[in-house]
């Protein structure tokens, strides 16, 4: 059976990611089994964003620049309003993003982190959703915008604000288990 | 002569504008002796974004529902990550930027503030610039980008930067010069 288990998870932030986008999908992933990995465009600790000031910070596993999409089967991408807007000129951030969304592995991202899909094009014809505020930047990318907790759409899994992790990271796990079962099934 | 001396200005922004983006149009306009106000979603004080953390405040002079866009000659609106996204979601804002853009005064955003010109779907087929990270939005929304300090288009100035707020303000008063000389001529 098809299982989160051996799964490797890579979550892609940087200073500002809003704390429980990153935190529930990290904590609720590796106590499904996954290997959990964070990755920045700098190394150390990467700063939360706590709802309305800086919060705590996390450990950085990797660099962005070194992250090679074969070690892993799908990548989470937390949001923040600062966050995706730096990673947006991180041309290291963007390489990874294009690099998973053309791999057809699971890509989930939460919140205003759907900027970083409108900037690698991957949103062109697809249903997706987002923060309320950047319904409109989605759209004019091409998606199909949707006002629901999650909405995935060939491997691409969005979903709109912090109330909907639990049904984001389940649906993360459906999706990677889909896709270890149809890799196994080839 | 037309002259900026008379001019009225109004200034849009939530909490979390970028400090310099507000402060610098409203001290050099009102050093040139234009009326400068400030409007918002909420009254009391709205709170800058200073670089990176939460910076000092600045009172409001009236809600943006109560603004008549016939009582100024200009609109001002100030970047900073979080108060345009804050705003894209206020449909009094949205309401001023909308009425304003068609009224044909002048129109000047800055940084990360054309995304509320996006909101309202003012740069299709316009010339435009802005923060390099929002720049996928704006060409999305159907603008001609430019990575210049000032394009001006049609009474909408757009800037980059903080760094550009010379220039910006400079083209703020040309333009409400320009456009108080043809309400005179006319």
């Amino acid at each position: 059976m098809p299982s989160i288990n051996s799964a490797k998870i890579l979550i892609l932030a940087t200073d500002g990611y809003e704390r429980s986008e990153l935190r529930v999908p990290l904590e609720q992933l590796r106590g499904r089994g996954a290997t959990v990995k964070i990755a920045s465009v700098k190394d150390g600790e990467i700063k939360s964003w706590d709802k309305t000031d800086w919060g705590d910070t996390v450990s950085v596993d990797l660099l962005a620049k070194d992250v090679k999409v074969e070690d892993f089967d799908a990548i989470v991408l937390p949001g923040g309003q600062i966050n995706p807007d730096k990673l947006r000129l991180e041309k290291d951030a963007l390489r990874v993003v294009k690099e998973f969304v053309n791999s057809g592995k699971v890509v989930a991202a939460i919140c205003h982190a759907p900027w970083l899909l409108v900037e690698v094009d991957a949103l062109r014809g697809r249903q997706a959703t987002s923060y309320w505020s950047i319904k409109t930047d989605v759209q004019n990318a091409g998606a199909d915008w949707k006002d629901e907790k999650v909405v995935t759409d060939k491997g691409i899994i969005t979903s709109r604000s912090p109330d909907d992790l639990d049904a984001f990271v389940a649906k993360i796990v459906e999706e990677v288990e889909e896709g270890r079962h149809e890799r196994r099934a080839a």
